[in-house]
């Protein structure tokens, strides 16, 4: 029964997420009340309640699960076979355009990552570090094929991660949407050079 | 006659910023007023809108004369002797540390570099295409004995102050501010990897 409630629990939690990222989406954060996610969800704002204890706490749980979706797929390439330049290639690549997508794309949910970056910046610096981390995960494979040659791993993942900050950070790609230079290709060449791949090229 | 009047013309220009920019730091550029600026300068608002025709071309004056002192620092530091490694690192440095001064430890002045980047985006354009400018000048330095291997120098210079965000950008750096990783000199070290200062070494 424990489980079973539980279950429920995690389901109607799931439920009010979806209806209010809806919702954040169509009308925007600001505009969206707790009443009008309860009465998509045909239930009472008081039941709601019971599961974030405020819209902040939904909004939260919105910007959880937008990121969590970029965290899956660069977890996917992480594991995938093939060079670790490559790979790195296509990290960066599918962080950029999912990012892209998310809050370039949709005004409204522009809206809803600005305030995120405000109010749950906690949120946002998890996120962060984690993508940091798989970067770190395919530069160790990058050294171990000695495609790349790195002294500190942790080091040159968070130099990785703060150069493509124009091509990751919301607000940074939203100020940058018209910049012919860099092109993401560019940069990412950049990058792998300072992790020294293609020396390789250079010693032959 | 002519020369003396535009003379007289600069100067009174230079003396609403000035004035412009104390109130912009001591009440905040929302709360100050033509009318506070005029008072200071014991003149009348219709005489200050003589030579500005509002709040907001003198809002971007003021930024512009901010800007141009960073950007004269640069033009000293391209123009320096001594090996390019040293004086991008100091270029690099120096551009943060004063962009710190500036955007960072004055919260007022921070609110009106957050309103120049909305309403004054042309001017933070020729900012920053001024900065990769004096970085590309060093490179081409740094190429030229050898130093640096860059086969494109203006891709190289946007890319390098593309990774620099992190420590240009003001919003960025007020976001980074209790970041302990990458330190500055950790990033700069990652660029010069990237523009290939430190291969001769390996080669030896």
């Amino acid at each position: 029964m424990t489980l079973l409630s539980e279950n429920t629990e995690a389901d109607m939690r799931h439920r009010i997420l979806v209806v209010a990222e809806r919702l954040f989406r169509e009308i925007g954060y600001q505009k969206t009340t707790v009443a009008d996610i309860a009465k998509l969800l045909q239930m009472s704002p008081a039941n709601v309640y019971r599961f974030f204890d405020s819209k902040k706490a939904i909004h939260k749980g919105v910007a959880r699960h937008l990121m969590a979706e970029v965290e899956q797929a660069a977890i996917a390439i992480v594991h995938a076979p093939g060079p670790a330049v490559q790979r790195l290639r296509d990290l960066l690549t599918t962080v950029h355009r999912m990012n892209c997508e998310r809050y370039i794309g949709d005004a409204k949910l522009h809206e809803m990552v600005a305030i995120a970056m405000e109010e749950n910046w906690d949120v946002c610096i998890a996120h962060m570090e984690f993508i940091t981390g798989t970067i770190g995960e395919v530069i160790v494979q990058g050294v171990a094929s000695g495609e790349f040659k790195v002294a500190d791993v942790p080091q040159a993942a968070s130099c990785t991660c703060a150069a493509m900050i124009r091509f990751f950070h919301p607000q940074m790609i939203a100020q940058s949407f018209n910049k012919e230079r860099p092109t993401l290709e560019d940069m990412i060449d950049f990058v792998l050079a300072a992790l020294g791949a293609g020396r390789r090229a250079d010693a032959q």
